[in-house]
């Protein structure tokens, strides 16, 4: 299933972490803060776990969607030629 | 149809205007930088050449998504208590 992972969340680091555990569910950057994929229910659910525990008492907000093959067929990006999602990355 | 609008652009002033214009065309703000709502096509459409409009030659990222009520009861969110998505509203 297409999943999209969107975030807004305070500390750098709980940040990267949350984009680390995005990216090694199998989904990509779309945008600073938001990933993007084709993954299976179980993983997806154990990303949901995953970013629910590194998320823990920090403040922030993490919503994941899923957005099936019909409605994906109108996403609309908008986007300058410049533009690389990979701004901000912070490695640990 | 429910619409996510999700975005990363670098210009204060670009950016508020893109939440203004999700705002005015009846989207509420879920996160500081995604708005989702229930909105006609015709609505969408206008929106979508408003957001083109105002992205302009700036550099960003804009994407829309169309989400069915069917993957909408799969929504997860994870946030903690003190939240909220107005953190850096600019008023102009």
């Amino acid at each position: 299933m297409n999943t999209l992972v969107i975030y807004d969340i305070t500390d750098d680091n709980i940040r990267a972490k949350v984009a680390e555990e995005c990216l090694s569910h199998g989904l990509i950057r779309i945008q600073k803060s938001a990933f993007l994929g084709v993954i299976n229910n179980q993983v997806r659910k154990s990303l949901i776990r995953r970013l629910a525990k590194i998320l823990g008492d920090h403040r922030g907000n993490i919503q994941i969607f899923i957005i099936c093959d019909k409605d994906m067929r109108f996403r609309k990006i908008i986007s300058s030629e410049d533009y690389t999602p990979e701004g901000d990355i912070i490695f640990l």
